[in-house]
């Protein structure tokens, strides 16, 4: 773990009863990791990964991107997996097994039985997730090789070569190492994530795996990772493009003897953990971004959560005010217009903004307020924008990254 | 008129029928026009113009944004004027008037009452159009310094002045002065118009103004406006941002005597014309971006209008999708990507890709084709993109511009 504490971001403080472990803690007890160099990057950096479960009752929960056009390792996952119960996960990066049909699942099929084969579990307990350029297919020789070579590296302390193999543009490290002080005991939370959006597609994507030595239920794991994942990756956005390999994976292995049982107080203050945890990540790929100068908060108050939400997001994906933002602009009409053309056939709308606390817009009209101010306050590193729609009792948020000249010299440089 | 032809994409052929006159050929028979300098932008340039119908019985129609901020102007016009019998446009550039409230409706009424004053009209009978910076009060007293002006400056010859006044950072000029034959007898078909998408939000806003001499039946001239609205502006994304002001106005004085009736010939071919007409001027604005190397068409064809228009919307507003145009990149899996992304939940979904006719994916898998070719083919200056959803029945197409690091500088900078 670098020198920066973990909990950075003044959007998500650090509960009170979860403490930063140092970067090479390793892993919580029962779990193994390795990461391996098999020449998929032609830079040489790792880009194959191994986590496995060694626990006596394995539970998982997992997620996975919504996308139609979603890659073959996750449709492998969907279909292929008791996702409940993984003892393995197998990650590459450098290839995205996207767009690849039927062969793309062959692949994917294979890779997933010869991880079976090397870390002694069922076919259907391992899961895959791949990370790269969409289009092209796995080199599925690579992989394998790759297995063989992570099983002789597993251990309790692979977390950061597996990190680093599952990392491909990321600036900088988006790992936790957790404890965890809950009623009944003390637990490890542990989590490797990778992500800096869409920024770069040839290695897009947003992976997330999450280990802990607490005995969960399997329906309180499912429980709680589709909570904290809603409340974090779902409400984050670099450029709006949904990839087509997310996938966010729980894993539990009971080997510290805590049981979190259903709706116990344990329950409460873990939930708490991995809320705080998942959503320090989903700040961590907003402020990822190349060239990214700032981060952004949208909260949008108002009577209905249809409205609220196609607001927040067209705030958050608007490229005027991501540039806005950039810039350190404190052009705020721009909040008013994206606003607007999410909510069509709704003129006048009485809409309020506020920019880190100074109410700029009242009902829809510029009101007046310490221009001096407002300029210095959009310099701030994280910026946030309050916007009123009329009602009350809808509310929703989304975090976002600025629009660099930076992300257009990435995205437009030749592919292949 | 500049040297190039006004028909000069080949996305919209020119009707055997139109015939492109010189720049300087004035408006039609029975309209005046003229554009004044008020000291509204800073500049000094251009920013207040008058557009007068002298016909015995004039005929309008008029289409506006559908923004939940709809500026003030658009809102006095859609309130207090006979859309269908519109006598004058009174149009200012430097400031919006929009997230102006109620002050922004009393400051338009007031320049509509000075306007009807000035050339002799009903109130009602003046339509508004104002572009520029949004949350910005409208100056008054140099929009009523304009009018004035303008009045004495009202002349057949006036078009070239009043687009001056209408356009903003506009790279280039987009007017058009058409002669149409018709089987009843040869009308004249002119147009200014502005914009650059909301490329720079100071000066934001998609304005047209098209005059005929033809005689149209007040029915007929919205039925065309809307149709041929549809098929251009409608169909036409610079970023994805709808703008608090885009109107669109169509204004028949019926001079040349040349009745076109409803359900005729002459409507079909004045149709025709004026369908051609818009659709160039959309694809100029998309083609007029600030550092924009690169138009854009995507054709969506599948089973089901919805997901045809998601698509295509999604392909059109992606930003990676937008960096690759603007690289000459053949990076296709983000079209893949922003499909799957615009339809979720339909995994695995069998999306076809055709890049200028060459076929690079099919059913959802990457095929062998020519790469070097396709490296080529997306050089071109306008590059199309075809995407084959499941199912028949469903078409759409919408035109769009790259994504440059001018766009992100531009918009970056400081506004006030």
């Amino acid at each position: 773990m670098t020198a920066q504490p973990f909990f950075r971001s003044r959007w998500v403080p650090a509960p009170g009863h979860v403490t930063e472990l140092r970067g090479d803690a390793g892993l919580p007890g029962g779990f193994r990791a390795a990461g391996v160099a098999a020449q998929i990057k032609p830079s040489g950096r790792p880009d194959v990964g191994l986590l496995v479960n060694d626990g006596a009752e394995p539970v998982s929960a997992a997620r996975f991107t919504a996308s139609g056009a979603a890659a073959a390792p996750v449709l492998v996952n969907r279909q292929r997996c008791t996702l409940g119960a993984l003892r393995a996960v197998l990650v590459n990066s450098g290839c995205a097994n996207a767009a690849t049909g039927g062969r793309g699942l062959d692949d994917a099929a294979k890779t997933q039985g010869a991880a079976a084969l090397a870390t002694g579990a069922d076919p259907a307990e391992v899961a895959l997730a791949s990370t790269g350029g969409i289009s092209q297919y796995l080199p599925v020789e690579n992989v394998l090789k790759g297995i063989l070579a992570a099983r002789e590296r597993l251990a309790q302390s692979g977390d950061v070569d597996f990190q680093a193999a599952i990392q491909t543009t990321d600036a900088f490290e988006k790992r936790a190492n957790l404890s965890v002080e809950l009623p009944s005991g003390t637990v490890r939370l542990c989590a490797q994530c990778k992500g800096a959006g869409m920024i770069s597609p040839r290695f897009a994507t947003m992976l997330c795996f999450v280990e802990t030595d607490a005995a969960l239920p399997a329906e309180t794991a499912d429980l709680l990772l589709g909570v904290c994942v809603k409340r974090s990756f779902d409400r984050a956005t670099v450029d709006g493009q949904l990839s087509t390999n997310d996938t966010a994976i729980l894993m539990s292995s009971g080997a510290s003897g805590v049981r979190v049982a259903p709706e116990s107080e344990d329950e409460l203050r873990f939930g708490e953990a991995l809320d705080a945890l998942l959503r320090q990540l989903a700040v961590m790929m907003v402020v990822d971004g190349e060239g990214a100068a700032r981060a952004a908060r949208v909260i949008v108050r108002g009577g209905h959560q249809d409205g609220v939400e196609a607001a927040a997001r067209a705030v958050a994906n608007s490229p005027l005010v991501k540039a806005a933002l950039h810039g350190g602009d404190p052009n705020w009409g721009r909040i008013v217009q994206a606003v607007g053309g999410a909510l069509t056939g709704t003129a006048p709308l009485p809409v309020d903004v506020t920019i880190e606390g100074m109410q700029v817009c009242s009902e829809g009209a510029a009101i007046r307020y310490d221009e001096a101010e407002l300029d210095r306050l959009v310099q701030r590193e994280e910026v946030e924008y309050e916007v009123g729609l009329p009602g009350e009792g809808a509310e929703t948020e989304v975090f976002f990254s600025d629009l660099s000249k930076q992300y257009v010299t990435v995205n437009a440089e030749y592919t292949t």
